[in-house]
């Protein structure tokens, strides 16, 4: 009965925050309530966006609500998330974004220049990424039915280059990239909300994706095999799920994973793993070994990217999927996400 | 500070009931909290979906958030709605649907048997219209901070006609069609939350309507001007706003709209007027007078409908955008929905 799951047959008694987390137990839900009703072969494939072939042309499609707690936070608020989380799942399937829709519900009494703030944020981010807003709905529920404010964002965007951006592309000796320190997102909600006082310095990635992304594909082309952003679940889950869908192995290297000191403090304070913690404005790319290096410029040469770096390769699939050499040279296995250590991250 | 709209430059001091109701609230938070921020041609259409040019295809692409309270109800549920409610808003657009995302913030605690059940409505809602879910996303929100259940979708669908289907096309003596009944929604949630026990006989009216859309279309050509779904705000506010933009005023009669005995009755007795009550399975369609009698024909022809009628006419603009001649040969003005008669119909 480990995270709700029944005995028989994997039905679900209740929802639990597990269920949320973007790791192990949200896969289980994922598939058993959700894959085994609406089963199609886009769905099925479980990307960040959905691709689409509409009279010829390649289209994105994706969507995230967002429930952040709290609104506001060093580095964004929960509208500039809304519209750069979903660029992002766009961006993922290397698609320019093209359109976002707007869907709010709003507790009865939030206050009007809260809402105008967030709607600034809103605003600013889309112009920022190039995008409109271009449909939106908005529902109010009574006090105390929901908690401030929720958003759902759904984005359009159009698949420009004529090669699938999936992990299941990935050939051992392919090596694994990421834009930027991890982490960052998940430490800075997770103390602002508990009050801390461990804030100092720490700060939301929160930034759009797309740029980056589609900089890398029109240069390196088919040596692009994937990318992801590692949000809910953290590093750890994105590289185990990469690893489960290309059939292989990925060795990393926990000296190489790039994690601020600020946010490393509070981890060890804390007892958290960095690695599991939710980044918003991250992206793995998993590339070919001849490309790895100029693939790295082009992160270097962005203002979207931190610190990138190499963190570890394909190979081919060993006994478990992820495996991380530690800085004191031991190797263990790395897990998807169980349990869930912070509701309300994105 | 009618509404809660501050004096000052429509600054909104706090967020009402009202303000989702669809209606005058929920029109006036539209354009001073969202267009004035995220303006742009698309957007600034306000119609039920966006219409999108992308490489030379034309899309629809629209959003909706679905907080109906409760979630199981005579005739449907929310699942049900969500799905029909989205494949409507492209359908007015005359868009052929194509795939939909589904969001949903869950409520830690709700049981997992009727996410099941709800999971199950949205499946078969989506077969049955012939449309795939393609993407989704789940969040779960810690008890007490949602109720229970919210589900955002959000639809793309194809626009395979060479003219916009949109109220500024419509024209004086042109006459305006509803595909049934009307208030089997809005009466249907009304009795059921409020357990008045009087709901014998009532169901919601929720259905898919893009076959009749694409009928009336496919035959009749540009002589069909636009659509409307009367859901939040009714009948009465969905003609007000089609008057406006047209700029020109409707000629309705009240004898001619059709009404189901139990929903006059419970209207009677709780003093709510049937052209405000939601619908979610209705079209109201303006069409060339040459074409009225064929598109009755079709619209009689078609499972969607229940009972379809002429209502009124398009006419130059006079005082008010609706005019009512009522039952008694009076005439009366017909407005926006003002108030929020019933939180979460949707």
């Amino acid at each position: 009965m480990k995270n709700g799951l029944g005995p028989s047959g994997g039905s679900i008694d209740m929802v639990l925050l597990d269920h949320g987390s973007g790791g192990l137990a949200s896969s289980r839900l994922i598939k058993e309530m959700f894959l085994a009703r609406l089963s199609n072969p886009i769905l099925d494939e479980l990307e960040d966006s959905a691709e689409l072939h509409l009279e010829g042309i390649r289209v994105a499609f994706s969507t995230d609500s967002y429930v952040v707690d709290p609104i506001f936070f060093p580095g964004g608020d929960i509208g500039e998330l809304a519209v750069n989380g979903t660029i992002n799942d766009l961006a993922m399937k290397g698609a320019e974004p093209v359109a976002l829709s707007l869907g709010l519900i709003l507790e009865e009494g939030f206050p009007g220049q809260d809402l105008a703030r967030i709607m600034d944020s809103v605003a600013r981010s889309a112009r920022q990424a190039g995008v409109s807003v271009v449909t939106g709905d908005t529902k109010v529920v009574p006090r105390g039915k929901a908690d401030k404010i929720f958003i759902n964002t759904s984005g359009l965007g159009l698949l420009l280059h004529d090669f699938p951006l999936t992990a299941s592309r990935i050939r051992p000796s392919d090596l694994i990239l990421i834009s930027g320190t991890v982490g960052d997102h998940g430490a800075t909600i997770m103390t602002r909300r508990e009050g801390l006082g461990l804030d100092g310095g720490l700060s939301s990635d929160t930034r759009p994706l797309h740029r980056m992304a589609r900089a890398l594909v029109d240069e390196l082309g088919p040596e692009v095999r994937a990318f992801r952003d590692p949000t809910r679940g953290g590093l750890a889950t994105s590289l185990v799920e990469m690893a489960h869908k290309a059939g292989l192995s990925f060795e990393i290297r926990e000296e190489a994973i790039p994690v601020r000191d600020e946010v490393a403090q509070v981890c060890e304070i804390l007892g958290l793993d960095p690695l599991y913690l939710a980044n918003e404005g991250k992206m793995i790319a998993v590339v070919s070994q001849d490309a790895a290096a100029r693939a790295l410029e082009i992160m270097e040469s962005m203002p979207e990217s931190d610190g990138p770096a190499v963190i570890g390769r394909a190979v081919e699939r060993g006994v478990v999927p992820v495996v991380m050499e530690t800085a004191v040279g031991g190797r263990r296995a790395v897990e998807m996400l169980t349990g869930e250590p912070l509701p309300r991250i994105c």
